[in-house]
Formats: structure tokens, sequence, C-alpha cells
């Protein structure tokens, strides 16, 4: 009996500087069989996220590279269609870590089993998933925002984003948002209700920061780096803390960036202003913090206190220039590539 | 009868860039007398530190701008000469800021009485004071070193940089210390027990660093800046703690710095590695440490664990050529004038 081709998408090249189309190839394999403690997954969900551009490059980073000719890695949500493992069944669904590919096999123990009916199956990648948990985690750990305290994000339309502003506003705090366009800025106000938000693109971007922050800057969450930096560092309060979860304004740039050298000028004021600065990567605080993020997300949603926005690409085939445009911003809301 | 002058020493000038003499001027004025509640001092030691150059300037910073014409600030130990306070008698010795000045009136309630027989009274400057302080509270608070991790400090002979690396053996660390010239690095290596110490002047510090730390480092006390963090920087490991507390070679800095620009790099090592970088005035950390501090101290000082080490110049007319060469490393332990 023929089985259905396993489709996925290898890294063919790494990039120098911006992805582009040829960096990557889709690929038709055989759909491998599950050993005993294994599942066969039929993938339902890919996530597209930022990081993915540093496992393209060779660089040494937080995670391994990627190798040319090895499947894209990325998290993954998948319904199980046949199980060698007790505590999964066919038809069940479960969180994975898959990477770009239709069909995968995966230790049952590795899984974590999803309920489509606590929660729409593609949220275990975004508002209950890694993003919520960047969010959550390096905004309540390193963070800390107090009743009052101003709160600044970036790409606060996004999945990141626009939970730190959610969560900093239930903790009582002011939540300013910086997005891109006049689309993205009104939902981030609107829908999200973050106090105060100001776009990107603006030429008068430090101007209106400034404004929108007259008390200064308690939080930065750092998540986009370049030009926005500049806006918010000369606002930063004397004891402010910045999150630095990502800098996705920066992934795709090669050799040195020109002067003035800013450092001296960061260290001076890390000094003068007892700045706490500090990057993470939400799997360090998973273990501690896992549970109470996914009760809290559940119930915050739940009573409307979080809300969230998916940007839902369909086909595999198209996750390549899906990621493409998320790194130049042109996605809105959590990116997932639906199967 | 005539009292004694008041000698003193204002600001005459802001400097640009590095203090010259001219910056300084003695003046002769009335000795004050105390009102109720106050005692007049004779100041017997002057404490110079390097935060004095951010005084001398009109830039904001963590405390304020010290006016021109106003006797430059600064810790001191005082001899009482009357006093209308309670707690103090003629003869009593107490820590003050005072100044550059050989007599001061000062409020008894903000006043700490010294036992001349506990300590010498000179190390209520340094080692059993701010600077000993300023070692205790960043490294213990921010750098959390742990048995068998490496703790890296620069101006290891002095007294910041010598109590950071002594203390740092007593956790368990492994302590690694940069100095100016062979009599420093001997004087940190045999006197101060440091496993190992780097010349800064060496041309090949990055790799003489990297030989001395085999493990990486963990914890990189930042009080000077300059040319040492590049060396420090690469060798840093994941979830590697930065307190920052002084950047002594840019304090004389004026103007942009050329570039290319390393703050993209640093927040990229930031983000890959977890690192957290964290500003701080011992202040911060007085009144939940300080006692603990002060008994810890005298009890490591009593059993040998902790040695330090002064360079007295005597007389406060010498003080500004004295804190001049303190900014270029002149000094070989720490600074404080006799009066």
């Amino acid at each position: 009996m023929p089985q259905p081709d396993n489709i996925r998408i290898v890294l063919a090249s790494r990039p120098e500087g911006r992805p582009k189309p040829e960096n990557f190839r889709l690929e038709h394999a055989a759909v491998p069989a599950p050993a005993e403690g294994e599942v066969l997954l039929a993938i339902r969900y890919l996530s597209l996220d930022p990081y993915m551009r540093g496992r393209m490059s060779a660089a040494k980073s937080y995670a391994a590279s990627t190798e040319i000719g090895q499947v894209m890695e990325g998290g993954t949500v998948g319904e199980v269609l046949e199980s060698r493992h007790p505590d999964f069944k066919a038809g069940d669904f479960a969180l994975s870590f898959s990477g770009w590919q239709s069909h995968a096999v995966a230790k049952g123990a590795q899984l974590r089993k999803l309920d489509p009916k606590a929660a729409p199956l593609s949220t275990a990648l975004g508002v209950l998933g890694m993003p919520g948990f960047t969010a959550y985690s390096g905004l309540l750990t390193i963070g800390q925002p107090k009743t009052g305290e101003t709160v600044v994000v970036a790409a606060a339309s996004g999945p990141v984003g626009s939970a730190v502003g959610q969560i900093a506003r239930i903790k009582g705090a002011r939540a300013v948002g910086i997005a891109g366009g006049p689309e993205k800025c009104a939902y981030v106000k609107e829908k999200f209700g973050f106090d105060a938000v100001v776009d990107h693109r603006d030429p008068d971007l430090a101007g209106k920061l400034a404004a929108a922050c007259p008390d200064g800057i308690d939080v930065y969450f750092e998540n986009v780096g370049g030009h926005v930096w500049d806006a918010v560092f000369p606002l930063l309060n004397t004891f402010a803390r910045i999150p630095v979860c990502g800098l996705i304004a920066q992934y795709n740039a090669t050799g040195d960036f020109p002067g003035p050298d800013r450092l001296p000028v960061l260290m001076r004021q890390v000094l003068s202003k007892s700045l706490t600065i500090r990057g993470f990567i939400q799997r360090e605080f998973a273990e501690a913090q896992g549970p109470s993020f996914r009760s809290e997300m559940a119930r915050w949603i739940a009573e409307g206190a979080v809300k969230y926005k998916e940007d839902v690409v369909e086909g595999l085939a198209n996750a390549p220039e899906a990621f493409i445009g998320l790194l130049e911003g042109k996605n809105f809301g959590k990116l997932v590539v639906k199967l």
C-alpha cells in the first residue's frame, strides 16, 4: 500500500544577510515508522518564529545551527496517526518540535498532549506556547513591573509583544507599545488595550515615544533591537530593567556595525542609572514557571484579560516566503502555517 | 583667641577630559561653629575615589554635580573638637562626608562613631568602608559567585578589586585579577592571594586572560571599562553576571567614541549567552547589608582572609595631584590623604 509522502523543507544553503527562497528546498521523503515508545505524527500546524534565523547561521548561539540539508527546526502541533507509546492513541493531538515537515516520529515521552476542546490547537504555538511563555517569564522574572510603572515593548502586535503589554496591565503597569504602521498600531491600542502606542516608522519616533512615556520607562522588553533602542535608551529610569529575548532587527546583519561606538555610552548609563540588562531564553524558566504560566494564561484568555491574534498561512510550501516576511515585519499576529 | 584656619579645596573650574591642577583651588576660611545637634570635626583622613571625577562634571549622573566654588566632596574620618550632640564628645572619632577640607561641622545623627582600637581609622574609608562595601555588595548580590566559578576583576590592586577577588575566594570561586605593571601584579597574586593575575599593559592581554581563565568567566566585576572589556567579553560564559560599579577608563572621555559600534555585538551576546549586566551604587544595598558587611569584613581581616593595602598621601594640598594620578592608575592601594 503506498504511504503518503513526507513533505519537508530543508536548509539548502546559509543566507548572507536576508534569507532568500533559494536558501530553502522542498523535498519528498518516505514517511518514517515509529519505534517502540514513539508515535507517528501528521503535522497540522507549524510555528514560524524569528529565532529560526539564528539556526540558519553557522555562528555559535544559544542553540546549535541547523546543518545544510537538515529539516528546518520549529515547534509544531501534530495529530497522532500511529502510536507505540501508552499515553497516546491515534487521533490525539500533541505539541512537538518536529520542524518544517508534514510527518514526523517523536518519542512519546517528549510530547505534551493537547486538548482541542480547551483551546484552539494553534494557540499551543502562540499565546499558550513558546511566545506567550517568553513574554510571561521574561516580564515577570526579569522585568518585574510594579503598579504605576511604565512598560515598553516593541513588535507589540506580535505574539510576544502583545502578551507582554497585556500582562503588564494585569500587573497594574502602564503598557506602551511600538508597532509598524497605522493598522497594527490601532490594533495594539484598541484590541490589545495598550495605554499608548507609537509607530516605529514615524520620523519622530523618539519624540513620540517620549510623549507616550511622561514618567520615563521602567521596563523595556527588548525583542527587536535596531533603531527602537535609540528612542528607548534616553527615557530609561533609574533601576530600569531590560529583559532581552530577541533582536530581530539585526538578525540579518553581517560584518561590523558603523560607528560611533555606542557601547561606552550604554555602560555609562548602566552605571549612572543602575540599569539591569538580562538576556534570556524562555526554556531557562520552563520547569519552574511552565505550569503556572499555562494555568494563568488560560484563565486570562478565558476572562478576556489577554487577547491574541494569529496570522495563518496555508500550506507548507508557503513557509519560506512567510518566514522571510516575518523578518521584515510583514506578518500581523502570531505566524503559523496550517498544513 | 584666633582659631586655626579651615583649609579647603574647592572646584575652581570643570575639567575638559583629564583634570588638571588648575581645576582645583586651595582656600582659607573661618572654622565653622557647631549648632545644637552638631559637632565640629578636625579631618584626619580624606578618601580619594574615582567617582569624584563624575561630581566635577556638569553631566547628570547618579549624584548631583559639585558646583563651581564648592568644596570638593569626599568621605572623611574626623576627630571631634567640640560637640553639641549627646552621642559625641571631644576626642571621639567619626566617619563623615565632609569633603576636601581640614575642618567641618556635621550633624551628629549623620555620623558613625569609629573605635580607633578596633581597626586603623583609615580603614573606615577603604576595606571597612565604601570601597570594601562596593566589592561585598556588588559581588554577593549581583555577581553571586559559586564554588568553582571564575571571577575576574580589574584594578585588582585597588581597594574594590582586591576585596572582590578575596571575597570570591572565600566563596570558593577562582579569582583572576587584572592590574597594571609587574609590581602590582605580583602583589595581587602574592599578598591578595588571587589564583592568577594578568597585566593589562601586556600587548597580548586577550591571550593572557584567556589562558588564565581556561573555563571562561562567570563573573566579571566591571570597575574600569576601556580596553579590558574587549579581552573579557569573548570569554564570558552562559549566564555570566557583570556587576558594573565604575568605568574609570572612560571618565575623562569627551565627545563621541569612534566606531565600529560594539553595542549590537554586545546585545547579541547578551541574548545568546543569557548575560546579566547590572549597574549599581553601593548605597542601594547599604541599609540591608551594611551591618553584615561590617561584621563579616572585620572578621575576615582578623582571620587574615582579607588583606588590604593603603596608599597614604600626606597633606591636603597634595590631594589634587594625588587624585589626578588616581585616574591614571598611579596609586597603589586605597588612596587616602592624611591631614
